[in-house]
């Protein structure tokens, strides 16, 4: 089965709002196995409106639609509807009671204009409303099952729950399930290379990537009749993902390299301090959004100032004033005095130029250096990573690059 | 004139991702006089993005559409236009290029994939993208003007800007030009009882408010005829506002707590150090992520462990033993340490329990200390932010407050 959705409001097509219930809806709708292909978002208009609600219904086994059940002149979810199904509106009685209570029970009396959140299509049904006034309605039109919530999320959600979730599960089709993998270090046409024949537009499951900050991620979405079919395509998809990408692939769902980092950390018992220049503890707090991360992430140090790296970490000034603060001497000191200093098993420290000022030819915006110190040996990485990009993308990849690096070294040294 | 947007991606649709380039677009469209009246939200196919093309071409007089342009075989939006124009693709050279030349400034080499991102409808004009590879692309199609843009927000926005915008600004309409002011340390409702006579919806200038993580926004739109007039009325409206509110307004448009802090500490040539413990260095983040923060912002130290508190800033263990790692007098030790060994005008330290784990009966999660230390001074602020938090809010709501304390110190010293 598929759906589509429909949002009614100016103040989403007009930007003020953003509509959270369509990804909301659609995620419901996939975990009863119904795929939603497309979302619509229109203004408080009336033929608009019935044209959506028409050319959705010829389109998708399921329309839900969402707002426009007010009192106030400006919703026509209701008449449209109407219009569309080509049947008068009648007042609905039950709904007319529930709403003179729900006014009574808040001590208010009831505006005549709530009178018309009552009305519902000649042959649709009205849905309950516990939340507030405006009663649902669900209807059949063309191939469609047609439903109407509210706009308002907290009242949409246990509309859905109560009232309509109910009435698909039984019409539900096939299970439709998926799993995310996360990679980081390789680009998405490359990954679009190695597992281009997994993401033939035929297959079931079905692979895919976006990429958000040099995140690849990879969604395998499997059709099935039952949770374990979905579960083992899926599995086997991952499975073959995971060989052809090797250690790229460095968690699912919603880990992050700092979640990823913080377990491998965990399993070796091992534990790590940073030292930021150019990331001004972005490293750090990285690190610390995981919860316990209190067992890994000891301390860090940020020497904004070159006064500070000395101070702090004991780099020589020569040695910043021969080499100067951005370069791979630098950052390699830093990293082993910050290891010294925090007696931890690793120690990350980066320094660069995260821009927009302070480039010069030889040292443009977007060069940084990541240096990993651990027992015996320290790397050093060197990033280009190119002086059109903005501040926050510097400092957000170098954080990428530096848990990376420390990822990889934690994962080979097992 | 009226507009309608497209978004494509099966993120989109699936609802994993939710559309934030559709309200952001419709805001910069209405900003230009141009009403966006639907947005529709596709899944990657062709033909059902190819329809939607035509349709809104036929419907609206500007259709922009976001995503698709990436180099996977599920980035459809190139061939879906080319489709609805019924011409063919072309390779435009200078865009292959320019992606070719993206590639070599990165020391990659180009993946045959990208290559298709170089094509383009025949007929049809690109975009440059000087932040990725795809160019984006305009065309004519039935009585609208069409702009293709990628679906990575940071990307459209420069291309839109750039590229777009530029465009439709000479065939725009009535104008409308909007100023939003940014507040802290005032609930949402206070400031709508303190300006509520200038929220009248009959008004004009309007004036809104919206709230995200205790930021209270006040949005004054202002139409007119031209430029001036709209800036005149909203600059009337923002004197009074700042007359009601007082030192809660922290600036305009994109500033943060970040840069009102880093503005004033310029104008008064001062410095800060930071102790983190709960926060783990997301102050000193939020610092530095303002370009041209090494001018105050000189160390800072994340302190997440006890025995950090006592090596790094010589917080005595006794201290922390009696008192607890997370007490007014560990937060104000910490704060007077870090501004000694640090040598700057203030040092802000931070110490609370951030959860999900860590709380108890008298020290629950949300308990935060929030320490300034000055010449001759130390403040020290309880906050409770209350156990039904997010990890991730008690770090962010505490480096806010921590944030605010320090401007409002700045200001009512100066």
């Amino acid at each position: 089965m598929i759906a589509q959705l429909i949002s009614i409001g100016n103040e989403l097509t007009g930007g003020q709002t953003v509509d959270t219930n369509s990804p909301w809806l659609a995620q419901q709708l996939a975990s009863l196995g119904v795929r939603c292909v497309r979302h619509v978002s229109i203004a408080d208009e009336l033929e608009p409106i019935r044209d959506a609600i028409v050319e959705a219904s010829r389109a998708a086994d399921v329309v839900l639609i969402t707002g426009g059940l007010g009192p106030t002149p400006d919703d026509l979810t209701r008449e449209a509807l109407a219009t569309a199904m080509g049947v008068p509106l009648r007042l609905h009685t039950p709904s007319l009671i529930h709403i003179e209570e729900y006014f009574k029970r808040r001590g208010r009396t009831m505006h005549p204009a709530n009178r018309q959140q009552a009305m519902i299509p000649e042959g649709a049904n009205a849905i309950e409303n516990p939340h507030g006034t405006a009663p649902g309605i669900s209807a059949r039109l063309s191939r469609a099952a047609v439903f109407c919530m509210p706009g308002v999320p907290y009242e949409m959600k246990e509309m859905w729950q109560r009232g309509v979730r109910p009435e698909l599960e039984t019409g539900a089709g096939r299970l439709v399930q998926e799993r995310i993998l996360r990679t980081f270090g390789m680009s998405e046409s490359e990954v679009g290379e190695r597992i281009g024949d997994l993401m033939r537009r035929d297959r079931n499951p079905t692979v895919g990537t976006s990429a958000a900050e040099l995140i690849i991620s990879i969604r395998i979405v499997a059709e099935a009749d039952h949770a374990e079919a979905c579960q083992g395509m899926i599995d086997a998809d991952a499975t073959e993902i995971r060989k052809r990408l090797g250690d790229v692939v460095y968690g699912e769902a919603d880990e992050t390299l700092a979640t990823a980092v913080g377990r491998l950390l965990i399993e070796r018992r091992q534990t790590i301090s940073t030292a930021e220049s150019c990331t001004g503890g972005l490293i750090a707090k990285r690190l610390t959004d995981v919860s316990g991360s209190s067992g890994y992430m000891l301390q860090g140090f940020v020497t904004y100032s070159n006064e500070a790296k000395s101070r702090l970490l004991g780099v020589p000034s020569e040695l910043i004033a021969t080499q100067g603060a951005v370069s791979r001497e630098t950052a390699e000191a830093m990293a082993e005095q910050c290891r010294r200093a925090s007696g931890t098993d690793y120690a990350i420290a980066v320094t660069g130029i995260a821009g927009p000022t302070g480039g010069t030819p030889e040292k443009p915006v977007g060069l940084v250096f990541v240096a990993l110190a651990s027992a015996g040996k320290t790397i050093v990485k060197e990033l280009r990573l190119g002086d059109n990009l903005r501040r926050e993308q510097v400092r957000d990849r170098t954080a990428k690059a530096a848990l990376n690096l420390l990822r990889l070294s934690l994962i080979r040294t097992c």
